[in-house]
């Protein structure tokens, strides 16, 4: 990305105090853009919302947050927008400054769509080393520091594999690296829980809905990661990619934990992705 | 601080792009300086490219680095001089660039230094509610990521509360907001391991090496919260403070759990301050 939009003036760099840096003080959003318009603004902006009020940082005025992701958006046939929110500039220590000025970031990067397959047949995701921390300082929020989701995905380089899965120390899967994990099984749909760690994704917030319209129960909760192989049908989900079926899971090793042919239709997975295309997530069904 | 040098060269802005600021994905020191020079920066050195070999960011030149903080730190008779190391630029995406240059950030800013009855008197410390989370993605290291830190400094503003302790989800301590925590019991030294969360603190290695030079034994283990209300001393150590002992520890609602009238002299704790003070780390004594 080099459009950014910092406190409304275009530029690219940010002062070095500014706790964002210092300290991954500060949450952000990423929004998908397409055709020059951002996705589920709404949603996002009640997360952004909610998280600076788990941060206890001012909340910068959504109305102006707004105008800036219109503007930068405008022009970007798809691409993903994002917006940073620190507490900002302040001496050297972990205390708030007493009379803070957090700062507003936006940004847009053009992007490349996921391969028409990766909907069409599924993805090949893998089991990662790298555990997800608890308890989170903001469970569910999106803050600054990703040190964890950044090792998890440098531990595959293979291009075939598409997402990792990572577990907290107990074992239990709380998601993907970038994406929201669901787990069909007779014909209700599970999610991990992120009451005490993982995102609360926008995409997974808008599943989660529509299969409830769709009289499927659904349920968040702990799920053990050796629940996976008894999985009827495994998808991912996430704002930029919709939702990708899982059609293989493999283990730290590569050996296949679940493996499934994905039908053309038929399966709660299918009408999920047709219900996400009817709300404009059309690259579900391309 | 407004004296940086970004590789080298003096600034006070970074690229938004940074992956610095994009995810936290870097580490940090927090150097002493005594008129001009660094303290203990063989130490930090250390252990910053122990925390470079856990996050797999290339360490860039530590005698380069060292000609900076020494550059920065001329002339500052008393401050804290900060490094902070960061994956560098990269394009969206969790997953870290295959040509990374990672970005090296040397400033110094003066401090000023604890009153003189916070060594001499001890310390007031409160528990925070903020829960340290594991299991960390480089325990021991200074990675970016402090907002729990932050959250728990954030819980008091009461000036004569010097520090928080902060405990994991199960309620053993990990070590302060800025500090790592020692215990003494039946003349044993007692800190919090930090091998799932927490830091390894430069003058907690310093502090436990003396100990153990003096005979007295020293162990790193999972600590209690509750053990803390049998200790004979308590004090916390840092780069900065050197060594505070406590003479009061409250809990959230201020309730004293444990206090002490702290002894001029027969200490553990006076006997460490006078080796610290030996090496170099005078305002133990004053």
């Amino acid at each position: 990305m080099s459009n950014w939009l910092i406190n409304g003036t275009p530029g690219n760099v940010l002062p070095i105090d500014d706790r964002g840096l210092q300290y991954a003080d500060g949450l952000f959003e990423t929004i998908a853009v397409r055709k020059g318009k951002p996705r589920f603004l709404d949603r996002h902006f009640s997360r952004l919302r909610h998280g600076c009020g788990a941060l206890d940082i001012v909340c910068p005025d959504l109305g102006v947050i707004e105008q800036e992701v219109r503007q930068v958006a405008e022009g970007c046939e798809f691409g993903a927008a994002k917006i940073i929110v620190t507490r900002g500039s302040g001496p050297r220590g972990y205390a708030p400054p007493s009379n803070p000025h957090p700062t507003r970031i936006v940004g847009i990067a053009a992007a490349t769509p996921a391969p028409r397959s990766c909907y069409a047949e599924g993805i090949i995701a893998r089991m990662c080393r790298t555990r997800v921390s608890a308890p989170a300082v903001a469970a569910g929020m999106k803050t600054l520091g990703r040190s964890e989701q950044v090792l998890a995905r440098a531990e595959w380089q293979d291009p075939q594999i598409r997402e990792g899965l990572m577990c907290n120390a107990e074992g239990q899967v709380i998601g993907g690296t970038m994406s929201n994990l669901f787990l069909v099984r007779d014909d209700a749909l599970h999610t991990p829980q992120t009451t005490l760690c993982g995102i609360a994704g926008i995409m997974r917030q808008v599943v989660t809905e529509q299969a409830e319209r769709a009289g499927i129960q659904s349920h968040r909760r702990q799920i053990d990661a050796a629940e996976l192989a008894g999985a009827d049908e495994l998808f991912v989900t996430n704002t930029m990619i919709g939702l990708w079926p899982l059609r293989r899971l493999v283990d730290e090793q590569g050996a296949v934990i679940w493996a499934r042919t994905i039908p053309a239709r038929g399966t709660v997975t299918h009408m999920l992705k047709l219900r996400l295309a009817q709300l404009g997530v059309t690259e579900c069904i391309g």
